[in-house]
């Protein structure tokens, strides 16, 4: 079989884009409105995607009111609640949910994706996170969120008890046979008796290993930290590369560390996120970007012009030029190239602030050619296994790339027409962890 | 309208007894299989059922060996993840997940529960429990249960921290104005700022407030702590009941404790466990429990008599008499009662352990209008508002009722033919509870 790209659909929230519910065909309640959900996932069930992805923030996003009263982030489903009533009303489709390691409960997070590749017939993945926001920190009894070095620490150790307690069954533990009236084997079913810097957990489960021996791993970030425990434990990295240059780095540098942990580069998949805007032409493409960035609130990109430029703009005139700005401790390099770039093409606040907001994923815009060249040339070359894929607005972003781009990698022979495997891990081309009780 | 019965249906395990899963129809593996989940659910909602009750235990049952190898309920789903994915696949009955306030986190239930009521349409319902058993305690990084009067306390806590957070929402915070780009009111979403005994939680929560103001509560146990928090918070408590008298001693000192605190007694349903076995005639009901219960391994029940006497009975010969026991520091009071049992009645060690492990429940023999008979006197003499129906098998024990018992409860006017509210607190008659920021 041809190389073929691995992509996941990004569904919570529904889109990244700033302004996707004011575009006017859009249910502005789609991010907990469950027949939209429902729908926009049997839409990429159709369209063969590997899996859907779903992001989380255990706060409400850190931002200025001004612009957290313009955002449609702050209500969502709860991501396990929402993908457990997804996989009953799909068949193929993955089901990958973040879970905290600083917040979440490692016993009550094995268990819940556990009973989720139950119920979806190995179908489901964590994509582990840190949490960093400081909001979130709040929600929990601390003042702040851990040290970056401690919330790895944590990561590593939560990772391995929930990797541990799934491991506590053998795959032949349950005999249930009905005349002798035994269930289980005990012998195959043993406590884990972990005893950490930050846990503590006796085990077993009480649920059956995985369909999946373990759900499918995932892992965003690109700090070192992020990249080694990446390369040591997750089968998807999520990237954010906006050149094959910078992508090709992250892959090799990935690829290399897992190499170096012994394991099999090709079992460790690197997915860009990547927002896309297709249209029948380029011209048509651009449009569709510039009307949704047109609907953005410059109170909404004030906030992120404020953090490159290190200063609080939200007073600044929007219509006139950048005033000169205090010398601040923070964010001095970003500030010059910042400054020097409204200077030179003499742009106002508004125009630098929509510039400083550009979404923080890459970006494909044109024809449904033109992105799979890209996508294409991409796998092709070292630059990513496939892409976690952002819509920009809902259904319009949903169904253009469905309708346009699928049948175009499908043509290319980069993408399935149909589902080869029963679970993730079949369809993604991943091995199934075996327990140590059945080796 | 006349006063009906408030039911709801035992699913999480599937079923009680201990041998359901040797019944020759019995799917063993249903406490772990979606289809035939479903298929439960979907019986129980056409039949009219108020809610779907599902119990958990956070770690295996504290049962030795030789009775846990017998026991199905080494493996079942995390209550959450089954109940969102029946939530997708009914539209009327309630949803009932039982958290732990000694091991969950009071922000992430109370964002899980508001999801499940934001995606099934306001059908969820959280059922308290302080979780007893040590074995659990050991996954979750503590060496024993916390003390009953310290669990009772933290219990409270947790409520107020949860329903602070819902309350935290008011109904009218979302405006979603397209035209004017503003999505949320924020002074209608407000900060908890909890910081008590157990808990700090900032908050506000990251979705809107529940469909139903708070999803419905539910508290079960008989001790002075449950009644009291029940007393407090609950909507619908469950109860254990084996005769009316006691039924009515538990029923009038909730409600009048309810009531002391300034609540309508109405608005608390006071729901005992009762499994039921449904024939034709008395004789095959009767011959549905003894087929049962015969099929109950002596292994599964000693514990149950080693329990009941303080001894270790697991080295008595099961057919000869219960030989003299030692006496010990446990259990004198009730060693003596069993004693005093097995010799009155000729009792061998098998016959004497098959007494102790009758169900824990309340039970009901008999054909349907002996069964509706007794329900309709406990409901019209202040002995219950309804019943949670604990099935003997799966699927016999719930056709059996589905197909005997509620038409005849139906054809009295004691239970619905159809649903007649959107909501479960609709479907039950329980006020919707408005947030201070909406008075």
């Amino acid at each position: 079989m041809s190389k073929q790209l691995c992509l996941g659909g990004f569904m919570r929230p529904v889109c990244l884009h700033t302004a996707w519910w004011r575009h006017p065909s859009a249910p502005a309640n789609a991010n907990f409105h469950w027949p939209t959900i429902k729908s926009l996932a049997q839409k990429l069930e159709n369209a063969c995607f590997d899996a859907i992805f779903t992001a989380d923030h255990l706060a409400l996003m850190p931002m200025p009111p001004a612009a957290l009263r313009r955002s449609a982030t702050v209500t969502s489903y709860d991501p396990l609640v929402m993908l457990s009533a997804i996989a009953a009303c799909t068949e193929h489709i993955g089901l990958i949910a973040t879970g905290s390691t600083s917040y979440e409960d490692p016993y009550l997070l094995a268990r819940r994706f556990a009973s989720l590749d139950h119920l979806s017939n190995g179908r489901a993945g964590w994509n582990i996170v840190t949490t960093v926001n400081p909001e979130a920190a709040r929600n929990f009894g601390l003042e702040n969120a851990l040290r970056h070095s401690d919330r790895y620490a944590r990561a590593e150790e939560f990772f391995d008890v929930v990797t541990g307690l799934w491991d506590g069954w053998s795959d032949k533990a349950l005999t249930m046979d009905k005349e002798s009236g035994i269930f289980s084997d005990l012998e195959k079913i043993r406590p884990l008796n972990h005893k950490g810097e930050f846990f503590s957990v006796q085990g077993p489960l009480n649920i059956a290993r995985p369909v999946q021996g373990w759900p499918v791993i995932a892992l965003a970030g690109a700090s070192e930290g992020a990249r080694d425990l990446a390369a040591r434990s997750a089968d998807l990295v999520f990237g954010n590369a906006r050149s094959l240059e910078t992508a090709q780095q992250f892959y090799r540098d990935v690829k290399a560390r897992a190499r170096a942990l012994g394991r099999n580069p090709d079992e460790i998949k690197i997915l860009p996120a990547c927002q896309v805007y297709v249209g029948a032409t380029r011209e048509e493409a651009l449009a569709k970007k510039r009307y949704m960035d047109d609907l953005v609130h410059i109170e909404s990109n004030i906030p992120n012009l404020s953090i490159r430029l290190g200063v609080d703009c939200s007073g600044f005139d929007p219509d006139q030029p950048l005033p000169e700005l205090p010398v601040t401790e923070q964010g001095q390099g970003n500030q010059r190239e910042w400054v020097a770039l409204a200077r030179r093409e003499k742009l106002t606040v508004r125009e630098l602030a929509k510039r400083a907001a550009e979404s923080g994923t890459g970006e494909l815009v044109g024809t449904a050619k033109e992105i799979a060249d890209q996508m294409e040339t991409w796998l092709m070359n070292e630059g990513c296994d496939g892409y976690i894929i952002v819509f920009h607005t809902v259904p319009d972003g949903y169904d253009d790339f469905i309708t346009m781009v699928v049948p175009e990698l499908q043509r290319r022979g980069l993408m399935r027409t149909q589902y080869e495997g029963n679970t993730l891990r079949e369809n993604i081309g991943l091995p199934r962890p075996i327990s140590p009780l059945d080796k």
